[in-house]
């Protein structure tokens, strides 16, 4: 998938030679020059199937997606949302009317809004369901990119990990533990506004770990700032329930889907002040440090199990077709 | 189709209390606020089939598309495009160069960069082909709606009408005229900030007759703005091959689709200055003003046949689905 994105989709327009962050970064969007700040960019398509689950529904996953990854770039202040709709001819109205008040009340939870919409539809047979792309704008006074990891900068996620894949996998496997496992999709911009208040420029990298999960997110911000990094295993908030959901289907939580975490490269004299203020917010409860950069073997990831270490490597091919 | 954007998908987006222009106009995008400025932004999700046409690809629709609705809204010079594509599982890896190509081949006739993606997969049979959606943003000086026209304003068309949806109904059912038939699809901001800076805010409204073709545009401006519009039907220019092809079909060639036009709304005193504008440019050779705006029955689109006059009516559902 990366090497089509990259030798195809994105061929042609990695080099524009503008300012900023454009698409050569492969960040989670793009940062643009407006005057004097910056106009941080993102897209997204969802195709998450089912379209509700326990914990939201396509609609909450759209626009907290967006919100988030324009949150991942400094850009907490939400300028607004652009919401394109592809539906199936036949999809339920009431359906419909369910995901729109989701969006509505995400947007609510973000401070944000929708400004610009579109809606297609396509014959049965041709879209199973409901595609929605959400783009979403944001200005920054700076951009914070994934890429801006240094040696001696610690690690710290927002919370337990796993969440969300976790909760799509049992119910696409059909099967539920009463109620527990619920994703943790939520706009998080928040909650990072919280963080990046406190730390005075302490934060150097951010990356929400959706697709791929916690491993892909710090393995991709490893590479890009030429860091290796160490996780320690023990540090790794993970909830018993999707604990034991992973054992049972057979997954590792560090590869698994999340909605509503941040992973944050942290300088080491900030790391204190960045995770109190976590903390004292409702969503960053949970937050702690698991690891530290080092200059060594740059763009590896390092578990560290206590008894010993090794390296962490990225699952061929995709886990979970269709979760987000 | 209108009704379900504006009590399902719209509702609860429509009234944010913010300057600008937003969801509740319904308009071919939003203008938002940023500084001193006009941040113009669009989004559509592009689903045309087949995705190889005449004249053009889903590629070209898409960037085309997205740049020409910013530039109705006097957003010429486009800031950047996002770009996210949702394939099937299997999708020819050599189409998939051939739209890229063809992507980066429109972004430079419009002065365009792509600055952010995403790409997604679904399985065979979830999905027909391809969906690309592509928002776009621009800074604008002034705004320009699709609301302001006045009794008296004088209505312009760029070119003859119809083209590109004849091109595609034509592929559709199977036939060609000797190639006589090729979409009109390209992107125009080129010839609209011609258009602009020549006219000294004379320009009063302006919209692309893309789906619904030029008399849902219209109508659609008359609405609006609050005032009809007597279109003289001897004025609009149609190319002979279309109109042969619209007969061959049965269809009409003021509701087919077009991908390369603008309809203008221009003051009568500032309409010369604008035709002449217009004319001097490549891709507005063929502009002739076809009509003007009255006050009475507000709302209405009046044909003026030469022989006579008739209301002009919307045809009830979508004639061409698929058609961008």
């Amino acid at each position: 998938m990366r090497r089509l994105i990259e030798e195809t989709l994105a061929a042609g327009f990695l080099d524009d030679g503008r300012e900023g962050i454009g698409l050569a970064a492969m960040d989670d969007g793009a940062a643009l020059r407006v005057r004097d700040g910056w106009l941080v960019v993102t897209t997204d398509s969802h195709v998450v199937h089912p379209i509700f689950f326990p914990g939201g529904d396509i609609g909450r996953l759209a626009v907290a997606g967006t919100v988030n990854d324009l949150a991942m770039m400094g850009g907490t202040e939400i300028l607004g949302l652009t919401s394109a709709v592809v539906i199936e001819e036949g999809f339920r109205q009431d359906d419909l009317e369910r995901i729109q008040c989701s969006m509505q009340e995400t947007c609510r939870e973000a401070g944000a809004t929708i400004v610009a919409g579109d809606t297609k539809v396509m014959g049965r047979g041709e879209l199973d369901g409901i595609i929605i792309n959400t783009t979403g704008l944001a200005l920054a006074e700076a951009v914070v990119s994934d890429a801006g990891l240094s040696p001696g900068d610690r690690i710290i996620v927002t919370g337990p990990i796993g969440d969300h894949g976790i909760a799509l996998m049992a119910v696409r496997r059909g099967f539920g533990l009463d109620g527990d496992l619920r994703s943790d999709v939520a706009p998080i911009n928040g909650l990072i506004r919280r963080a990046l208040d406190g730390a005075d420029g302490g934060i150097t990298a951010m990356k929400d770990p959706t697709r791929g999960g916690l491993a892909s997110a710090l393995a991709e911000m490893a590479q890009k700032s030429g860091v290796s990094i160490v996780i320690e295993e023990a540090a790794v908030p993970v909830s018993p329930v999707v604990r034991s959901a992973a054992e049972i289907l057979g997954l590792d939580p560090f590869h698994i889907a999340n909605e509503g975490k941040a992973v944050l490269g942290v300088r080491a004299e900030a790391a204190d002040g960045v995770l109190e203020a976590l903390r004292s917010h409702p969503q960053g409860e949970g937050s702690a440090v698991i690891g530290t950069c080092a200059e060594e073997h740059p763009g590896r990831l390092i578990l560290d199990t206590g008894l010993g270490r090794r390296l962490i490597t990225e699952p061929e091919g995709e886990p979970l077709p269709r979760i987000c």
